[in-house]
C-alpha cells in the first residue's frame, strides 16, 4: 500500500472511467440494448486482461459481470455495483458530451460518473493497482449487473442462484451520497410500497350546472377522504401504518444526534419555505425510521388546456409509502389496504372503489456489530481524518436488503459519490478530493488484513 | 288556425328538418366552416322563397341568419335559434347515419334534430303554414346563429349593434329541454365562473424517500385547502360566494313546490348511491338559485402509467362555480380571488399561489309580470291540458341573459325537446308526441293575438 500514490489510483481511475463512460449504456432506452452488452463486455475484458477470471451471466436480462480477481487470500471481498445509466442527451442540459469524462472546476463530470460506474471504478482501480503492487490483501469477487436503473428485475433470481458464491467474508456496496460529503456508512434503508387510490360516484360525467350538490362528484370525496388519510392524528392512514415501527435504538438515536442538519441547507435545495424537522434527531427519524406517505398523483376530470363544466364520476390518487427498515411491508400494505376499503365501505358517495397495491418491498437494518463494518470505519478514520456518520436512508437500495436476506454475508454499504453531484440529472459529477478520499479508502481497506 | 291541421305541420317540420339536418354545419369544426354557411344559406333561401326578406349578417363568426316574415301584422316576435350543431360521427355509438333524419321507436333521429336546428324548424314550420294559410297574426324574424355550440363568442356585438330590430313585442328562445316532458317555462339562469387555483410548495419535485414528511408536497397542500374550501359551513368558499345570494320569493318557492322530483330517477340516471336534495324545493334552489361550487380537474404530480415516486412542486385544480341568477359575478369572483389569496398568504408551506378566473358571466331572472309569459302559458294549457311548470335553471344560456339585458324585450323561454334526447351526444332524438305538442304551441302562439 505504502508503494501506491495516490496519483497513481487517480490516473487508473480516470483510465477505467474515460473508456467506459464512453458506452452508453442506457439500459431504460431499449435501442441500447447493444451498448449495454458493450459495457458488460468492456468489464469483463479489463478484469481478465488484469490476469481475473470472468464469466458473463445471461438469462437475467442484460448481462451481468462476475469476475473474480484472486491472489490465493484467505478472505474474498464482493463488490456489487451495476454498469448501466440514465439517459442522458445534450439539449437536457449538459455542457458538454454527456458520454465523454470531462475534468472542469474541480470536478469529473459525465453520465454514469457517479451512478455507478465511476463508484465501481474506484474499486477496480484500487484492486487491480494494488494487484499488479502485489498488494491486493482479499480476492476480490465484482458482481456487476446492467439493469439497475430499470428496477433489477432479474436480479433476486441471479442472487438465489450465486448465493455461494457471493457468501464471501463482505460484500461492499457504493452506490449513492457521501452525507455531507462526510464518509458515510449506511446502516438502513427503509421498504415501501406504491398504491393507487381510485373511486367511482357516478356513472358517467355530470353536468356542474345540472348536478353540483345534487349527486357526488368524484374528485370532492377524494379531496376529502384524502385529507383525513394524510392528517398525522387518531384514526389516519400515518398512525395506522405506524403501529409496529420499532422504536429506534439509543445507539441510533445517537448516530442520528450527530448527523449535519440545516433547515437552511434543506430549504436552499429543495426551494421549500417551510422545513418541518426540529432537529437532526427528528429529520433522522422521520426520513429514515418511520413511516411516510406522499401524494404523486393526483388525477381527476378534465386535464386538458381550459375547462369543461362537468362532475367528475371518476377521481385517482397514487400514494408512495415508505416503511421503517424492520416494518413488514405485506402487513403493512394488508393494513392500507383495509383503510381504504373501510373508507369505501362507509362512505356512502362512492358507488365502487379500488386500491392496488405494487410489490410491497422490504427495507433493511444491518447489524452493527459487523468486524467488516467496523474495519471500514477505521479505514475512513485513518484515511480522512474524521470518523465516519452511520446514516439510517429514506430511500431503499433493493440489493442491499437482497444481500442481507438471501446471501447473509456481512454488509458495507459506503457511498463514495460526493454532494451536488446531479446523478440522474445533466452533468452528473463527482468532487475530485471526495473522489480522491473514495480511492485511498478502497486501497487501504483492500491492501491490509487489519 | 284551425284550418292547420296537426299533421300538416309535422310534415312541414320533417321537410325542413330533413333537409337542413343533411347539412353537417359543426361549428366546433374549421374543416365545416364551409357546411356551417351552407346551413345559414339554406334557412335563408327557405325564408326568401317564403316570401320573407332576408339578410345573411357577415362579420360576427359564421354568418347569422335574420329574416322577417312580416304579415303587417301591429306585433312581432323574435324567434332566436342556432343552426350549428355537435360533431357527430358514426362510430361513436350513432345507430344509423347522423346526419339524415330518420324515425325510429316513436322519435326522429339526427344530429341537431333538437339542438338547435329541429326546435327551430318548429317555429319555422308553424309560422310558414300559418302564413300561406292566411292565419299569421304577428310577424316573425328569425334570428339565428352559427356559433352557439363555440360560446357565441360574437353574439353580444351583433345583439348590440342589432339592438333596435331585435327590441320587438317578444322574444322566443327553444333551446332546452323540457322538464319532465312537461311543457315548460324557463324563468332563470344562473350565472358563474371558470376558476384555476394553482400553487407551487418546491423549486422541483423531490425524491419521495428523501423529503416526504421534510417538505411540503403540493398536492397535500391543495387537498387541505380544497377539503376546507368545499365545506358548506362557516369560512368555506360556499359561505363566501352564497353571501349576497337572495333568498328565493314565495312566488319562486311555489313554482318549485309543484316540480316532480324523484330520489329514484336522479339516481338512475346519473348512477349515483346518494342524491342529496331532500325535496323538490330544496333540489330547485340548490340546482337554480344558490351558488355551487365543483372540482372539473384535479392534477398533479406524475400523470403517466406507473409510479413516479417524488413530491410534487405544483398542484392544480379547476373549479366550476355557479351563482344565484341575480348575483353580480364580478364581485363573486373577487370574494372567491380574495379567499384564496389569503390562504396562500396564510399557509406557509405555499411559496407561490395563483387563481386564474375566467370571464364571469351573469345570470338572469326573467320577470314574472309579463304578458307574453302568461298567454304563453294559456296557450301551452289550451294545447296540452296541462299547466306549465316554471323553472329555474341550473346552467345559464348565454343570450338569454344578453336580450333581457340589451334589447329588453319581453322573453319567453320556453323548450321544445323532450328528456332522454341525448343533447351533444350519440342518437340525438326527439320523442314524437313532445315534438307535436311543440308545433301545436307554437302555431296556436303564431296563429291568435289573445
Amino acid at each position: 500500500m505504502a508503494s501506491l500514490h495516490p496519483d497513481t489510483l487517480l490516473v487508473r481511475w480516470k483510465e477505467i472511467t474515460e473508456a467506459w463512460v464512453a458506452i452508453p449504456s442506457v439500459s431504460t432506452d431499449t435501442a441500447r440494448k447493444a451498448d449495454c452488452r458493450r459495457a458488460a463486455q468492456w468489464l469483463a475484458d479489463l478484469l481478465y486482461d488484469a490476469g481475473g477470471t470472468v464469466e458473463l451471466l445471461e438469462g437475467y436480462g442484460n448481462p451481468i459481470v462476475l469476475g473474480r480477481v484472486d491472489v490465493g487470500a484467505p478472505t474474498t471481498i464482493v463488490v456489487y455495483g451495476h454498469y448501466d445509466v440514465q439517459p442522458a442527451a445534450r439539449e437536457e442540459g449538459w455542457e458538454t458530451d454527456p458520454f465523454e469524462l470531462v475534468y472542469r472546476d474541480g470536478r469529473y463530470v459525465a453520465r454514469g460518473v457517479m451512478d455507478n460506474k465511476g463508484q465501481v471504478a474506484i474499486h477496480l482501480a484500487a484492486a487491480l493497482a494494488l494487484k499488479e503492487a502485489g498488494e491486493l490483501a482479499h480476492n476480490i469477487v465484482f458482481f456487476v449487473e446492467g439493469d439497475e436503473e430499470t428496477g433489477s428485475p432479474h436480479l433476486a433470481e441471479a442472487v438465489q442462484s450465486l448465493r455461494e458464491i457471493l457468501r464471501q467474508d463482505a460484500i461492499v456496496v457504493s452506490d449513492g451520497v457521501r452525507e455531507h460529503n462526510l464518509p458515510t456508512l449506511e446502516l438502513s434503508f427503509r421498504g415501501g410500497f406504491n398504491a393507487r387510490v381510485w373511486l367511482r360516484t357516478l356513472a358517467a360525467d355530470q353536468h356542474s350546472g345540472m348536478m353540483s350538490r345534487v349527486v357526488p362528484n368524484a374528485p370532492e370525496v377524494l379531496v376529502r377522504l384524502l385529507a383525513f388519510a394524510l392528517q398525522e392524528g387518531e384514526g389516519g392512514l400515518f398512525e395506522i401504518l405506524a403501529r409496529d415501527a420499532p422504536a429506534p435504538s439509543a445507539e441510533v438515536e445517537a448516530d442520528l444526534a450527530v448527523l449535519p442538519f440545516g433547515k437552511e441547507g434543506i430549504a436552499r435545495a429543495t426551494g421549500a419555505r417551510v422545513v418541518h424537522p426540529k432537529n437532526a434527531q427528528e429529520y433522522g427519524r422521520w426520513v429514515g425510521l418511520e413511516p411516510s406517505l406522499s401524494i404523486t398523483t393526483l388525477r381527476a376530470g378534465y386535464l386538458g388546456e381550459g375547462y369543461r363544466n362537468a362532475l367528475a364520476a371518476t377521481a385517482e390518487a397514487k400514494i408512495n409509502v415508505r416503511l421503517a427498515p424492520q416494518q413488514d411491508p405485506e402487513a403493512a400494505a394488508e393494513r392500507f389496504r383495509e383503510w381504504w376499503r373501510e373508507r369505501f365501505a362507509q362512505t356512502e358517495e362512492i358507488v365502487e372503489g379500488d386500491v392496488a397495491i405494487d410489490v410491497p418491498y422490504r427495507g433493511v437494518m444491518l447489524p452493527r456489530d459487523n468486524p467488516w463494518l467496523n474495519r471500514a470505519g477505521r479505514v475512513w478514520e485513518e484515511v480522512t481524518g474524521r470518523a465516519p456518520v452511520r446514516t439510517y436512508c429514506g430511500g431503499g437500495i433493493p440489493v442491499v436488503t437482497l444481500f442481507h436476506e438471501e446471501v447473509g454475508a456481512p454488509l458495507v454499504v459506503t457511498p463514495l459519490a460526493s454532494e451536488g453531484g446531479n446523478m440522474h440529472g445533466p452533468n452528473e459529477n463527482v468532487n475530485e478530493f471526495v473522489l480522491r478520499e473514495g480511492l485511498a479508502w478502497s486501497a487501504r481497506w483492500f491492501g491490509a488484513r487489519e
